[in-house]
């Protein structure tokens, strides 16, 4: 149990806001007003820490995000911080990357707080799914392109990828892979299989912010461009025709007519 | 063209913004930031007006939308328009409802921007698509439910459901539809003939405003309820297990299993 002393309790409350790809100014102004009035925040390794310049300066800022050889809490240590905080500070903003309801586990920490009776609420943020890409200008859709998007996991609980990207490959849809960078090769494998060697490909890492890294091909090229860009994790993986709209896909087009040609 | 008199003009500058889904706070800071600083702004007919409260009270405001009855531009004009404004008053921005790379031909504008050598440049917004069932509490992904989510435009150029929701419904993604309320029949069938006749649905109007209507049931119920409900367009569809973790769903759930227990 976590004691204050300090000032007045307020009524335990949290909210889980979702803090967008990075970039601070990316937080919707409600993510950033629960910040300012939040008493205590808990936040992810996949939240840019200068997005908590919003909060107030005498509020408590816990890091419970995981980092390589560090020390890092569990699911289960985290809901109990959250409604440590709430009862004995006030207002706990959970504070998390992208939106909280992506593969976030944000559903599982409102059902914690419900299950001790704190109101809790839910304010969404940008998913890097969507606006990771769109920043890089690759639309998820667009006419005469793509009429969907398929937005999946790399990693699911058991550490496998998802059954549902077999099914992906398959379709029109462009397909979005967040926290897949380590199945990169193995996606790769699926899309080769159905035979969409020249389908194009991004990968983008740490999207909206100072770090950002992309490397833009094709299926058959794009583990030899993720490794001569020295793309590393967190990144997001975009496969469909709708790569092909930027800019730098351009020569690499130009190059396979030209072979086309030769042939 | 338009002819300013008023003040000294401003390099030309599109800035294309999304609003997100219709609460004013749920845009982001840089998207409130850029209106502060817009000359003049075009708005779309998905735009809550309230959002405009965060422009410059001098900036101009040209409703582009559609609305039934009344006249309406098309892409053409609006083109058109965005380029002339940016040359005879400065920064122009475009706000368009939810993200304007998701159904929302953002990226023919910037293109259009690009061929007058305008400096254009896109501020991603909230999608309704994650956002709007995630604020009803409906996560789109949930450990055990659902591994991934499947957007899809319901009305595409041609006016037809898309191609890629015969296939979306096979799936087990969580499928949302943008646009789509008048195809809810035609949607409903292609559920039906897969034999997901109790996969839970949400179908949600005008979500995060105060217009915010909601109709949960499953696949054979949901037209009923949608009418009972008097939800009209703009309305999002939601399939999927998801569903099923919004607390009106308990009750269909408990009346389902009291059915099978008398059988």
């Amino acid at each position: 149990m976590v004691i204050n002393s300090k000032k007045a309790i307020r009524e335990p409350r949290i909210t889980l806001v979702g803090a967008g790809p990075g970039d601070p100014e990316l937080i919707t102004m409600k993510g950033a007003n629960a910040l300012k009035d939040a008493d205590v925040i808990l936040y992810d390794a996949l939240v840019n820490e200068k997005v908590l310049d919003y909060a107030s300066a005498d509020s408590i800022k816990v890091y419970v995000g995981k980092r390589s050889g560090e020390h890092s809490y569990s699911q289960e240590a985290i809901n109990k911080l959250m409604v440590d905080y709430a009862i004995n500070y006030g207002h706990v903003v959970r504070l998390k990357g992208g939106d909280p309801f992506v593969f976030g586990r944000g559903f599982e920490e409102l059902n914690f707080a419900a299950g001790y009776n704190i109101p809790a609420q839910m304010i969404p943020g940008l998913s890097s799914s969507i606006s990771v890409p769109g920043l890089q200008q690759i639309p998820v859709t667009h006419r005469g392109l793509s009429e969907s998007f398929w937005v999946v996991t790399g990693s699911t609980a058991s550490g496998a990828i998802s059954n549902d990207l077999y099914e992906a490959v398959r379709t029109k849809a462009t397909v979005v892979v967040l926290m897949g960078l380590n199945k990169l090769k193995q996606i790769v494998k699926l899309y080769q299989q159905e035979g969409k060697h020249n389908l194009p490909v991004a990968v983008i890492q740490s999207g909206s912010t100072e770090e950002e890294k992309l490397a833009v091909g094709i299926v058959d090229t794009i583990e030899e461009v993720v490794e001569e860009k020295g793309i590393g994790a967190p990144a997001i993986l975009v496969f469909g025709e709708v790569v092909s709209l930027h800019p730098s896909f351009q020569p690499i087009k130009d190059f396979f007519q030209a072979i086309k040609e030769e042939l």
